[in-house]
């Protein structure tokens, strides 16, 4: 089968064995997204080697007879799950024995393989294998086009796992990329007051259209103090010093874009300003799902363009360029 | 009447007019602290030109007859604040008339005053002033040499206003400076299971006979991702790198020292794990009181040297030696 992989320092298109199910499942894969993660792991930044990509939509090809066996303790073969079902899958994969993976979330398992960022190959393939369970069967309502997205999505729902936000709550949201749009949406949805910050005309719309605030990097200065939450999605120590400073003392800073190497950080108003910086990942894919399924979230106005799996190394440069939203691969 | 200054980037101790009450509380202090704090803002670090120091016991002198007036809507003069009454003070003065200060905690009214650290002279003086709400009476139980540890021990107690903190809790403090010294102590009150990390046998030493574990940096790395909690108190970019190693997935890493200047940190690992980072500053002054009445808490050992305050120059010298604890003043 093809797949898009990144090996010794090189990203390529080849042509692979593919993957025997042995005791998991077995998925033909859809569609799949490229995300700032897979750029970053292609600049070797994450030290995987293998089939990159961990968003994706694809069709149950094989059950093993051994899946039930992986499945952790007190977890049952979902129901529905047999070839042929239209499936998302949450990316981690835990050790299933540990105490985490026991209480049913592997999100931290120390042992855990993340699929197609750690010791797991990805999505950008035409066939990956996940444990059981982590499969969730995709709503009849949602296109292929919108359960691509539910990973990026849970990632912004989990936001809602790590802080208390409710209609009383004032947030900003730095960065109007993918992940600042799904954030900025997500937090939305919860009744809260809602602002996005970014600096493109063009990707603030998206937000708008939606009713939510938008406002440019230049004007957000006025806002200083201003915010209970800020959550920083840019990925630049600029916007980590923007989140800082648009909170009111004892604000919540949530940390979503993931710094590579050491970040020049002003951590002297995190003292005296007694500010909060809560970290946060993945999320679960579930609310995510629901999201879609209501149809209250604006996904598709993010993807910016659609690529053959073949022409997986040239998505990926594409995927690279300033202001370019989502691509999609179509194995 | 003497003061110690900092005055256009020059530390001397200067003859200068004894302060107005003016609508506040005047006190002639008795003992005061030299704290971290002092020396960075001899080294320029805080833009503040003054009298410096902010961690006194003094005796009240003069009681205005404006001071009611100057107390918060809703506050009353508190009792027994007479001339003669031993006292220590809050270093945060208010505007009075903002929601915080109206709430009863001026500690980040935008437009407060500090105590010897911003635009008000401070306690390394014969006399200061400050509002009567911030004066609490010490109790007669509480020597002047243990009183004067309320302001830092308050900073410790202010860790359990931020963080909730419980007989399960698993808590490692990093730094056996003055500061770690006390956070450890304070925690320990809680019942909580903690760890003083640091490279002072001689000041770990003293934790050690309150009964808590005490552990060299070197040994440090062995409990990576142990911790319910972590406290930097070091003041140290390895500090804040070993503080977040210490904890587990989701884990609260306290920050209680302030960084100058921007700080090198890794902060891809606060997202990956989901580290809550939280800032913590001052804490109010009744409950270190308590402690300090209860005779919980061992500051007696962390008085390295008392100087008279004409030899402040000479004390702010030794205060600033590697491994050197509290430096007293007496005027």
């Amino acid at each position: 089968m093809k797949a898009l992989r990144y090996e010794q320092g090189r990203l390529a298109v080849n042509d692979i064995a593919r993957p025997i199910a042995g005791g998991e499942a077995l998925v033909r894969v859809t569609l799949s997204g490229i995300c700032n993660t897979d750029l970053e792991i292609a600049r070797g930044y994450a030290g995987f080697d293998g089939t990159i990509g961990h968003e994706f939509v694809g069709v149950v090809e094989e059950v093993s007879g051994g899946a039930q066996a992986s499945l952790p303790a007190g977890h049952r073969h979902p129901a529905g799950l047999s070839p042929g079902t239209r499936v998302v899958g949450e990316i981690n994969a835990g050790c299933g024995t540990c105490d985490l993976c026991r209480a049913g979330d592997p999100r931290h398992c120390p042992s855990r393989t993340v699929l197609g960022i750690v010791g797991r190959d990805g999505a950008h393939a035409e066939f990956l294998k996940l444990p059981i369970a982590n499969l969730l069967p995709v709503p009849d309502e949602v296109s292929d086009e919108r359960a691509v997205f539910t990973e990026p999505l849970a990632a912004a729902c989990g936001i809602l796992e790590r802080v208390a936000i409710s209609e009383d709550t004032s947030v900003a949201v730095i960065g109007d990329g993918k992940l600042g749009l799904l954030c900025a949406q997500v937090i939305d949805t919860t009744g809260a007051k809602v602002s996005l910050i970014g600096k493109h005309e063009n990707k603030l719309r998206i937000a708008a259209r939606r009713g939510i605030e938008t406002i440019t990097v230049n004007e957000a200065a006025r806002r200083t103090s201003q915010f209970d939450v800020s959550v920083e999605a840019s990925g630049s120590a600029s916007g980590f010093a923007l989140a800082q400073q648009l909170l009111h003392p004892r604000g919540i800073l949530v940390l979503k874009s993931t710094f590579h190497g050491k970040t020049d950080i002003d951590a002297a108003p995190l003292v005296v300003n007694e500010i909060s910086v809560v970290g946060s990942r993945c999320g679960r894919f579930a609310p995510a799902l629901e999201l879609l399924k209501a149809g209250v979230v604006d996904v598709e106005s993010l993807i910016d363009q659609d690529f053959p799996l073949v022409a997986g190394v040239q998505a990926m440069d594409e995927a690279g360029k300033a202001g370019v939203l989502k691509i999609l691969l179509r194995p």
